[in-house]
């Protein structure tokens, strides 16, 4: 059901994806310690020219290259994508769907331990969508104390080195917005038919109230800060950044996920 | 990520899924009333031949070739999929993630609280996983009384006339077991590579613990009764068959879907 | 306060009723690895000629019945019967008492926890409500996980040597629908000053809606089927054959709860 | 299945009953403004001379011959008991079934919601056990805060008219203890086939641990208070003292329940 | 930020208080089995003359004069104080903050189970607010069950000897009411500036409906039985017979919480 | 019980803390809009050589002084300090006590909503624990949708123009570690009784585990950064850099919580 390979069709890839795998492959991984890998996403409104399949999408995407990376040292999987986080500031937008965070916090209480129990030991949270950070970080605390399993978080473009790299391939932003020219342009590599030009050029990324809040926290819908339902500047966006930017997250994920101090009981 | 489009690409229909719809596609289609359907598996061990995302992979499919019949017709389109359901029972033969059954309510629950958020008002969880059969009767149940929402739920193959035709199709058993004769010849027609052939025709599928329980409920571990994790004749199946099937499946489930009655408040 | 005997005061099974023992007893019955059998019901309208007691008394009185059988060859008990159940699609008829379903989980889990903490190990949930039959084989399943215990559920009349006797002693319909002639009988047989003769003979317990759904679920209020609340023929409903239904179904209950393979760890 | 009757047969209090009721009385007696009463007991170990049913069946029994009295007045009827409660205390004797605090509140909030959405607006937990005392008053709290509606409770022997007779017609002891003079003389009222005379008169039922906790709470297990499950003096039990308790009992109860300003809103 | 000090900032006994000690003094305290106890109070209306603080302010107060007793003989320790109860009944005269019964359940069980962890073994909840009593009983026994540990609760001036020094020192009562006599003398002695006298001697503190309820129990909002929101006689109010009572309940709690066999296992 | 004043005997600002005003005084402040500051902490080991009270403390302390700055121009009121937060990660040292976040957020919001309910409409929670910043966001995102109130977070040394202030205040670190230059000087000039001399000089606050983690995160118990259970240079700590601290602290939030925008509806 969920083609959790790169867009690009490489076969050789393949037996990374968890779904792709029969049950003695499975068995042998975790007999192997393999690192798993869990995509974590959502569904929610990406302006009128990207598909709200965006946040799942890539975190699935970087999943499965910087698995490949890895693949190369050490045995890993990349898990199926949990496609709906927490995206309840999307929602005046429509075509939104999210989950509260009991919810939330249980789907990945039971994805984790139902792994875990398989034998597996080290478990990584990779995260597409900026509303989810926090709540990966608290649930993370949470099942260490549940499951008393190492589980790491990590949002894509926040490890340090992406970070890096995508302030030097980026133009207009020096980072991930939202329906920006970093994630266009990565859907332009990945996905070009899914990308609608005409309103990628036109529409107005500009975000509203832009008074500082000084360091307070108020949570805001996403309506508030924009008429689009976009914050950044996609004009800017091309399928040759998205190639690199895609190439550089995979990287950097892949060298940040094989620390050995992570890994540490 | 999740490309609930049909094995062979026909574009046409890539505008059924969801997750590659844009923001103002979706509200349209919510301001057209248009059917949601919502695909429910699950990711569990299928025997020695098959990837764990058959009953995810599959159900994902039925509902994209379904809604390519009512599409011609009325609106639709297909949610993604919930790839996760009930599989406690195949925990077993690991490779198997299960949720519990508060937490399979509690995602649906949302998924669907969303979408009718949205004014969608037409819902259908299209399910393909034995084990979720009960549980998403129950949920529906409970959804009426706290969404006052409307939510139809099926199973593919025992949709009525699917059934019918499942059995003229197959040869040697008369409807859906487990990576059995049916599910193995849709794996073949959709995804080949994936089909591990020798083991396919090697397998022992037989179930043991024949004594028929007599009308009684007793749950099972499957490992109780088969120790291939398979029930049912593998090496019956044909990329042929498997072609037919899910052209009968898709056909049956969207005549049933577009039955007035169904919608009635 | 429940009077877990046969309605003709037979002393000699009094001593089936987990009520009418006393600790010692209890005890002593444990140590016997006594098989216990837990009526499940339901109160709901059940029409304008049987009172909301059916489900749970009839349940109350084949698992009363049935472990008559039993006890001449093992120990046996039969707990107090659970009279509420999920009769939410009855509500709309008033007279209902009806629980949600994670307070209906929670109630079996305690239940069936507080017996097998007295060293009880095989359990038996005897249903006699048709809205629980689903969430009864969920909550099995669950339990499985959250106690270990090995609970196995049957609802009377789907047991099937108890379906086949029904259908030989039964004129007008051939299992049992609500209010039906099955249930009229077998309260005719026991409680026949609460049923209504004058409406029994005159209720009109035709199904409305008979459009076939074609294999899908969709709850349905009970109001949608039938004006009267009642589904069958309670005119054909007499107490010679309440009296054979019951000991058919002690009959078939008993020789289906006794099978070695079901109570196997 | 729960033969809320006075043990001596009198049908003419047999309309008191829910479960003895058909939906039309039940609508009627909606319309008509009825009081309510719900017994609550529980099931629970009561030394060797008692079954384990004696907290549920007085109970049902003081509230169905309270309700005797007041229909004379006014609409009334009497539910189905609700046999189970908290009795954790009691569970290292085996034999009792004790549902954890959760549980308790939500089978009795979905009770008391399913009767107040029929339209029932005077609602009474008649409560026959003491370890539900300081549980059920927290309850009606909350179900004021949930369900907006008015519930009273009251354990029968604390009712303040009823403690004066009880007093009076006991001569060993001043109150209901547990399995004690007056429980044991009720039960020989009721069910004296179910009283175990030997036991009756050779139990030691002296409490230990008489230090006085100096108005400390410290909760207990009954096994440190009493080697026999027993508190109190059964041998001093008679049948017609336990008539004349629940005469009074009744009586004290039915004139409790009237007073008008309870059920101003 | 709490200032666990008796009113009169002696020094000597700061080191009582949770708060003011270090890590390495509280790991001493738990390796010498220090007694534990928890303040719990609630933050509600307490009628025109006294502030909100009053019940948190004296089982504090009241906690710390005790522990400063037993501190004479034994290790000993005062967690931090629990403001905020069960206190939905004076929600109509606003200023109040209240806490649902599962709330109050989880925090009393973390900081139970925290204590715990630490190795503490002997935990008393000291209450000074009336709607706490029947829930802190519930929860210390469902604690005894979820953490098997030993926690005692007791409300000042309930404890026996306590109760009877009330009696002697008061006037116009013979115990603790609400923002009464007892109350507003304490807090006289403790904080005179926050007691706004000319409010304190008008004010009516007589009950409404005073008509018994005979034993029953309704849950009533504090406004149907004050208008003031008073209950008693606060203008027989002083500081001299605030510290009388201060004086006596810390030597009487301190006396009960000594007893040996409140600590046995 | 909980003198939210300044440590200096302000008798001016008394007036702020909501636990030292009368319910007239409250109501209102309500009717006046005032704004409620709610502070946050945790009851966690500070090392060596500070009080557990330390995050409670300064948190209520930093409050009440913005508060004290802000009700020059408008009303304002400071709740009791909620003195437990989310500290799991110092439970290894002892002195700790914690709440899962369920419970947490359970307790946040029946807070929130006791105070809405009385017609507040502004509330800001000023944290002062670094283990709650990301809670209390998601915390804030969850109220939003059960609530619909505004609710701000902020922690007090993250608002910008104090994260400035005290950058130039510091010496030997940027910002707020744990039991560091920092706190150790705020509590020198807030309860310099409380703080261990000898110990403060002593204690080495260096950070174990300094490989940078690349930008995953990765839940760490306390024990395995410092042995000590501090990070920062205390020895750099001084009673007049605290004053410093703390006026900063205060004018910062007092400020940030000012803007208008904050409080749009």
């Amino acid at each position: 059901m969920q083609a959790l390979r790169s867009g690009k069709g490489k076969k050789s890839v393949s037996k990374i994806a968890w779904h792709d795998l029969r049950a003695p492959e499975l068995r042998a991984l975790a007999a192997a310690d393999a690192l798993v890998i869990i995509p974590v996403g959502s569904t929610e409104q990406h302006g009128p020219h990207l598909p709200v399949q965006v946040d799942a999408r890539l975190a699935a995407e970087v999943a499965i290259r910087a698995a490949a990376h890895i693949a190369e040292h050490q045995s890993v999987v990349v898990a199926p994508t949990l496609w709906c986080g927490l995206a309840e500031h999307h929602m005046a937008f429509g075509a939104t769907i999210t989950l509260d965070f009991a919810t939330f916090h249980a789907v990945i209480r039971c994805v984790c331990a139902s792994i875990q129990r398989h034998g597996f030991r080290r478990l990584a949270l990779l995260n597409g969508h900026g509303g989810n950070i926090k709540a990966l970080d608290v649930i993370a605390g949470e099942l260490k104390q549940e499951l008393g399993v190492r589980v790491v978080s990590a949002t894509y473009w926040t490890v340090s080195s992406v970070a890096g790299a995508f302030r030097e391939i980026l133009d207009e932003q020096t980072g991930v917005a939202h329906a920006c020219e970093a994630e266009t342009s990565m859907m332009l590599a990945l996905e070009p038919d899914l990308v609608e030009r005409e309103e990628m050029l036109r529409v107005d990324g500009s975000r509203r109230n832009l008074s500082a809040s000084g360091g307070l926290y108020r949570w805001k819908g996403f309506e508030e800060m924009t008429e689009s339902g976009v914050i950044g500047v996609p004009a800017a966006a091309s399928a040759e950044k998205g190639e690199r930017l895609l190439a550089a997250a995979a990287e950097g994920v892949a060298e940040a996920l094989v620390q050995e101090e992570l890994w540490q009981p």
